[in-house]
């Protein structure tokens, strides 16, 4: 006789395949569902489905798109001699909040990381050297993270970028707005003195 | 002009509705999700479905089955006259591993826990109560957690029980099996001091 539900079981299978999700985390969010409205489920359930049918990566910039090649690189409106290189779709929507920005992105889909195993060649760096070298593109602006991976990978692009003849910038560093020059760190405070701009 | 793929927000959106899922996890899964394999994600959204679906809880002993009552309900082989009082039903399965227990049981749901607001009422306590009252039990074995809240709810169900003439016993504290003496806490010990039996 089976007292366990195979249903239960391999839902909590599931659950642990995705990243950071322990067997406890993966049994506790199981029986949740089991205990919630059936509409959660199911809203659960077509989100999913939803969004590996109908998203993908654009073929260009690799941001995520309904369409490919997505809205940003078919736009006219955007500059096509600028990229912005970033590491996550998360990033460009940030980016795109600001409204400052008008040319193209470049999404990595992560940084170098050793630690994780992370190298060059498990991101869109190839891609993105071709579309510079094919598309005349005069300025990349290298946007990945401000902490030791982002700092490695800019680092690792300059290099490569800067023989193809092309301006090469970084995001700027500095004091963050809102915040308290008591509390901000050295690295911070350092960058934001030799960043000074005249006013 | 919309960047953000709608799908990919609302599957943010619905990963962020599981406890214990904040923002940041939520946007970790999906993106994660978005890169994995299709098949992936279809079998995780398979397994949600299909869980809700095929499974229930008995409505005897509240445990999860994909019949009810369930199978340990409806089984000739059990003991009648012995009711396992359990937190959830992943308390069940591992009672049943041990095949040591031949009863039936009643899964609670929970335990009474005043910091989570979780009172008597929100519990199958009635149910409990109501099946002792009509089912010719002799032996109500409360097998809650050796916590805080799992002894307050033992001891709330001992008082309730205690009126209806049967035997309440609570499984036995002490040291587990391949642990060290020199690094068992002071209420095992003193609990296994005052369970000791005679060899």
């Amino acid at each position: 006789m089976r007292f366990t539900a195979e249903p239960v079981a391999r839902l909590i299978e599931e659950f642990h395949r995705l990243p950071g999700i322990g067997p406890k985390t993966a049994q506790r969010l199981t029986f949740y569902l089991l205990r919630a409205p059936v509409d959660q489920s199911r809203e659960l359930a077509e989100a999913i489905l939803d969004m590996k049918e109908r998203v993908t990566f654009c073929s260009n910039c690799f941001h995520i798109t309904e369409e490919n090649p997505c809205a940003i690189c078919t736009s006219p409106q955007r500059d096509r001699t600028q990229i912005c290189v970033v590491e996550e779709p998360l990033d460009v929507m940030a980016l795109e909040r600001t409204s400052e920005y008008t040319g193209l992105y470049h999404v990595l889909h992560g940084a170098i990381s050793p630690v994780e195993g992370i190298g060059p060649d498990e991101l869109r760096i190839s891609e993105l050297l071709e579309r510079v070298r094919r598309d005349g593109v005069q300025e990349v602006i290298l946007a990945t993270n401000p902490n030791l991976e982002g700092e490695a990978t800019a680092m690792y692009l300059a290099k490569l970028l800067h023989p193809l003849g092309i301006k090469v910038t970084r995001l700027a560093r500095g004091l963050p707005m809102g915040s308290d020059l008591e509390y901000a760190d050295e690295i911070t405070l350092a960058r934001a003195i030799q960043g000074r701009r005249e006013m």
